[in-house]
């Protein structure tokens, strides 16, 4: 039961996110030989200010 | 110090939650042994555009 | 489909992990009101040199 | 920057993880449109002890 | 590319937020010997009503 | 409660987690404003056949 976490940047559509999750699933399905619905995906959006790279906030970048 | 980290569904009321952060630390207590206020619990709600399962959206299935 | 992850020091028996992953799928199931097989859990056996607190590691508490 | 995690039973080899990698680096660059260089995975390799589904451990399975 | 994650009450300012992306990162390229721009980190704000500690909720205690 | 969460290469020394679990402390404490006893974090040694960036992983970069 392979478990994929997401954490981007908020403002994704639902319909990016409804790719995605059918991509990455047919990617574990394909690699690691489990079946479909065995895989669970889940996406948190981070807010701007919730995300920093180099000691930056990503609204400060 | 054990951290318990609970992904769910979001519309659990906060009664539902107090019950079951009593539960789970009263199970980590019984089972670990340990003392009860060294057990941390977090709780995520998870919308359902954010988790899927076999490639589709919670919001689909 | 709740995903519980339970990180505690390392040294637990499989015997305890049994039992905690039996009363934690238990109390979701009562206080989530979802069906035991949705249900996931984790566990991370946290070595004593990967665990900190107030600033200390584990191993030197 | 897209941080991908995935959790899954151990056991699965370097090449798989290679091609997965792959594989959930290009879903995430095709539907989330950032660059590749900024996809970030994580692997963790599960023991069979150390995931339970409906109450039971992997190895009790 | 260390990836820090900061779990904490919400009702941090971006300030706070801000100061703390950067000591944190000063503090992993000092000491894990990194470039600041390898350094991710990612803020969780937790609401009162999804911490526990010994078992209570934060907003019960 | 703040809990950090730290992912990095493994190979780090206990005597460099040992620093930098001071030295986040002390950052979380100070911009947080936080008692440090109620600081936890946790470090996770990630083997380099288990981290990606740009699609490799990180024992093929």
């Amino acid at each position: 039961m392979p478990i994929v976490t997401v954490r981007a940047l908020e403002g994704r559509t639902v319909e990016q996110k409804r790719k995605l999750a059918k991509d990455i699933t047919d990617a574990v399905v394909k690699n690691f030989d489990v079946e479909a619905d065995r895989v669970l995906i889940n996406f948190f959006d981070m807010p701007k200010q919730n995300i920093a790279k180099a000691g930056k906030l990503n609204i400060d970048q």
